[in-house]
């Protein structure tokens, strides 16, 4: 590999290991790795180095660093860390390129701690070298008999070679995960956790694997993501490779953001904008661990349906209501049969259900072929991406090996689909079934999960590209937080509207401006100083007349002077009042690690009780901003619900995406705009910003 | 047992049973069941019954059933189906008190078959016979050795014995469920399927496990719940007795209740109308048969914490977070440990993590006693009511049998406690740990799902009888479906109040009760033939002034006649306008099934587009009217969000238990209410019904 990532391979693919402070004792932390390449046949070389031993595991043992018969690849660095900063320097002079270090007792512990780790990292990066941790597990390559980890759960077994890689933040957790793959028979030759990041991120990690031709499918634990740049390019490798990647990201709750750091010294980012990139990308973002092995593992025989359809045949009925009730929540299309298929089929066995879910009935155990002639009928006729055969425990009885012969015919004759079975076998019968070519679960429920993902792989793969964002010139912030009247010329000129407004220093400027845009008008104290004018009741809605108008300029300035005497008051702002528009909030947030993140939701009640907003990287165009405006679940409400008229969707979007362009061109004094309302008016008629707050920082 | 459902004890623990049919060949459906009770040792007496044969499988066959040496408890029917009405008779004739029927070909086939089915129910009845089935796969009791089942998954094996009781619509998916367990080493020694239920239902065999001394625990599967009254008393006799129910419902989809009704003769209810009948015994809805599975089989520890509180240990950090993500997003409480344990802890191993997630670190390696103090610190100084111990695949590691030993002290110098383990150990390990009274799973989430599910069960189970209904006088129905301010007036017999309004004959009428009532009001047109007022434009807001009002009134006929020139017209209702409340929708609609069901829900959007609104059996008291109100996900703009007045939540309560006593109280014949909008107006100023529509059937 030669490519962004490929500055990991001497980290995690290399030909000569050094290990710090090897152990004699194969159990101790420091003598595990040894004994695990040893045992497992590591290919490369392998040099313990340890003052006190000429041998260690029947290996020769090296004094320093400095004495190594040839430059490492790799160090293993396991030693106390009072001691890791002078030997991190001395592999850089040595040459190295890469540290893999179990050591701990740095950014996890204290804010001393944190200092030696980034000094640290510092002098390796000096040197060219990639370091990963510290206070991390490691990583391992079964095919390569690779273990610079020290995990202790190869007391219980070895790795089962396999198509999928593993990256973990957490080590223990990352071990339970290759840990359940191995005893399900699922193959994951590769893991790598990393720990503290020092270095080496986790989105680092799935761009490695991304490139590796050995990986087909991506699994990845996540506690909070340190570095978005790595994680972004990664994410577009993986899509551009079409490999699966599936994430289990914890830390969405607060009391979890709370664990997180208490245990790493992980910066658990805004989950929700962690997952609006994972589902920029098509990251399917599993619940939990047994899902990510579901859908990692189905991800290996690479069929990922563009548009998925899935036909489930049963000899039994039962289980067809609850995969129905599954298929239908996930949104997973189960088209029925043809009628002339359905009715072929009735023609054969009277009593059978057709439709699909199919049953052919306990009528198979006179003619079994029968089998093949209804799920061939779903294949061909049906012409479904997806079959799922629900078998249960019929798949332990005496009549299996016909069936699943008959299964097998219909398999080999139409490839291409994706083919699942639902039954309850013990592992050397699921593991045939398997090497047939099956996907096999037991739980129906998490077959149709699994399925289901397929299809959302399939989609995100074959989108494509988005639309350009729409064009804005160029942004210069002013050097303070704008005014409310400042904030909407900026954006005007990115052509981002506001409702007709004008400001109005004296009364009869506001008058004026009030009787040329129409009753009624809105009115708003002016200040730079005052940002939530509301609280203070800085707002008027229903400004319907001049003299209400002149009481109102009056009661404001009035108001703004109790609430903030020492502001500076530019008078008031006079707005044309929006009706018949439906209240949205278009928003701008930076985050520490993903920079501009645009948000979208309907006002009020919607943001604030019920959480409805969708969130994206910046910038994007205007049908990535249609499809947020459509995702989110109060949607009907600006397509048409409720015999209201539909909204200007369009017009929207477009403010929208030239809000995301806006923010990426403002630059990073940017913090934030809230535009809050806008308002989208009816089908052509546009969408205005009623009210404008640009947040600068320095 | 002697109580309601003991009428099912023939059938589910007969002390003799016939074979009708009965065949020599042990693989046959109607040799399977005399084959499995011949090896398994069923107790009572066995007589199969054919006229071709002097013996079956070694036993004495009788010619026929009026042959029999004594009269059968429980018979089987396994023969073709046009003999089976016959069979029904001469079994009726002969005593026997009940009927598993295997066959099929009644109303799950046709209209014929239905009219078969409902005719042998009737005879069956007629000489106090229960029928299980047709259409069935039985029922077996492991404990008792009796199988009077088809089913092959005894191929695979026998079930494992235990207090779990599982009853299920679908023979296929019972027997999935009980295989299921059998393989994890649960018991679910009793399985009992009631394939059409022709007579016995699923409610029965619920209630009839509740009553059963040998069931601690009852697992069900259901399509669709076609009778009221035997599941309501099964589930009060279950939580009466401290038996948790846990269920999967299926058929919440259209996809679903359309495949029910192909393989099934399903009614299957409104899915919502079943899952307000369960939230109100505190039934736990399962997802998926894993989730059934593993909450059952914790359950059987039967500590049910009426006020849960999970405390985790690890000693690896790691799951920490995930775990305290799912304790939140399913609201079980993880408070932190008290602060000077904490300090304590900490004082043992400054880099441990001493909250909640409790993390004793790697340092266990060097003293495993501190797994003892740890753990004992959170039982008994944080108060944990659940215990979670992580230890992934340290379990299987040669750590484990030291640590487990502490484990084991804590555990057994506390009980009480629901302990539970998130491990990766082979089965012997497993049943190791769980003979120790360890509840093991895992995977962590599943673990904290079962853990929060004891907790609701615990709550249910200690929650008082709710309050009566609110009173309400007798109720006489008109003959027909009345006008709205008959609707009101009835209503407001029931102390039901609506908004101040008066029926106006005359347009003087009109503007005298307008200037009665104070401006702004609503006029609306007054005929009991136009139900939908506002879709003809029959109703005007906001009238301000008496000249309003009199145009008011000319323009409401003019659209009356106009689009019902045929329609009865009564003149023009005239009501204050109620401002500042919230718009609330209170409905009642009777279900097949259930009958009078009351529906809660905020009015507009939230109804007709996020469909939040929330179920309950009539009648009910003011305090499950108020949990109702509390439950919606739009109740914080009742309860004060965004600066509003809070609601007179109260009034508001008062008026949906009152309408639910009235919706009883009115009788078969009421078909729906629909109070929409009713308004909750700010706290103490009560709650007003606005429209008032009631549907009368005959």
């Amino acid at each position: 590999m030669s490519s962004r990532f490929s500055g990991l391979t001497p980290l995690l693919a290399p030909r000569s290991v050094a290990v710090l402070g090897a152990s004699s004792d194969p159990t101790r932390i420091s003598g595990r790795p040894i004994a695990y390449m040893r045992s497992q046949g590591f290919q490369g070389a392998l040099y313990p180095v340890n003052p006190n031993r000429a041998e260690i595991q029947g290996l020769k043992a090296y004094p320093s660093i400095a004495d190594l018969p040839e430059t490492p690849d790799v160090a293993i660095v396991a030693i106390a860390a009072e001691h890791v900063p002078a030997a991190v320097e001395e592999l850089g002079k040595k040459g190295c390129k890469g540290i893999v270090m179990f050591s701990a007792g740095f950014a996890e512990m204290d804010e001393a701690g944190e200092a030696v780790q980034r000094d640290m990292v510092a002098t390796a990066r000096s040197y060219g070298m990639r370091l990963l941790g510290p206070n991390c597990l490691g990583v391992f390559d079964a095919r390569r008999s690779y273990y610079a980890t020290f995990s202790s759960s190869f007391d219980s077994g070895w790795p089962v070679p396999g198509r999928i890689g593993i990256a973990s933040q957490s080590g223990a957790y990352g071990t339970h995960l290759y840990t359940l793959a191995r005893n399900r028979g699922i193959g994951a030759s590769l893991c790598v956790m990393t720990g503290n990041e020092g270095d080496v991120t986790v989105g680092e990690c799935i761009g490695w694997l991304a490139e590796n031709p050995e990986v087909d499918v991506i699994a990845v634990y996540a506690e909070g993501i340190r570095e978005a740049p790595g994680l972004i390019a990664a994410l577009e490798a993986a899509r551009a490779a079409k490999k699966p990647v599936v994430m289990q990201k914890v830390g969405r709750s607060e009391l979890g953001t709370k664990a997180a750091k208490s245990h790493t010294a992980s910066i658990a980012g805004d989950d929700a904008v962690t997952e609006a990139v994972m589902n920029e990308f098509g990251v399917y973002r599993a619940r939990n661990s047994e899902e990510m092995l579901d859908i990692a593992h189905t991800a290996t025989r690479k069929i990922y349906p563009v548009k998925n359809t899935l036909g489930v045949i049963t000899v039994s009925g039962g289980a067809g209501v609850l995969i129905s009730d599954v298929a239908e929540s996930l949104g997973l299309n189960m088209p029925e049969m043809p009628l002339d298929a359905q009715k072929k089929l009735r023609d054969l066995v009277p009593f059978c259900a057709p439709r699909n879910p199919v049953d052919a009935t306990a009528q198979v155990s006179n003619d079994v072929t029968l089998v093949k002639t209804f799920t061939e009928s779903m294949v061909r006729d049906g012409g479904y991406s997806s079959v799922l055969g629900f078998f249960s425990m019929t798949a332990s009885s005496r009549r299996w090996p016909a069936i699943s012969e008959q299964l097998n015919v219909v398999r080999d004759e139409n490839p291409g689909r994706l083919y699942a079975l639902s039954v309850i076998v013990p592992p050397e019968g699921r593991d045939k079934l398997e090497a047939d070519g099956w996907v096999v679960h037991e739980d129906p429920t998490r077959a149709v999960v699994a399925i289901d993902a397929m299809g959302r792989f399939g989609a995100a793969f074959a989108k494509p590209a988005g639309l350009p964002a729409l064009a804005v010139p160029a942004v210069t912030l002013p050097a303070q937080t704008p005014s409310e009247a400042e904030a909407k010329r900026l954006l005007a000129g990115a052509g981002i509207a506001s409702a007709p407004e004008a400001e109005c220093a004296t009364v009869e400027q506001a008058v004026a401006a009030a009787e040329r845009f129409g009753y009624p008008v809105v009115m708003k104290i002016l200040s730079a100083d005052i940002l939530h004018k509301s609280e203070i009741g800085g707002v008027l809605l229903d400004v319907s007349d001049p003299a209400s108008v002149r009481d109102g300029f009056a009661l404001l300035l009035e108001r703004a002077k109790a609430a903030a005497p020492t502001a500076k008051l530019d008078g008031v702002l006079v707005a044309k009042q929006l009706k018949g528009g439906v209240e949205c909030i278009l928003g701008i947030h930076r985050d520490p690690v993903f920079g501009p993140m645009a948000m979208f939701g309907l006002g009020g009640i919607f943001v604030e009780v019920l959480k409805d907003v969708v969130f994206r990287r910046c910038p994007f165009g205007p049908d990535v901003a249609e499809e947020m405006i459509r995702s989110i679940k109060g949607s009907p409400l600006l397509l048409g619900a409720r015999g209201k008229k539909t909204a200007d969707v369009k017009a929207l979007a477009e403010t929208l995406s030239r809000l995301s362009a806006f923010a990426v061109a403002a630059g990073p004094r940017l913090q934030s705009i809230d535009l809050n309302p806008v308002f989208a008016m009816p089908e052509g008629e546009g969408a205005f910003a009623v009210d404008a707050v640009i947040e600068v920082g320095d």
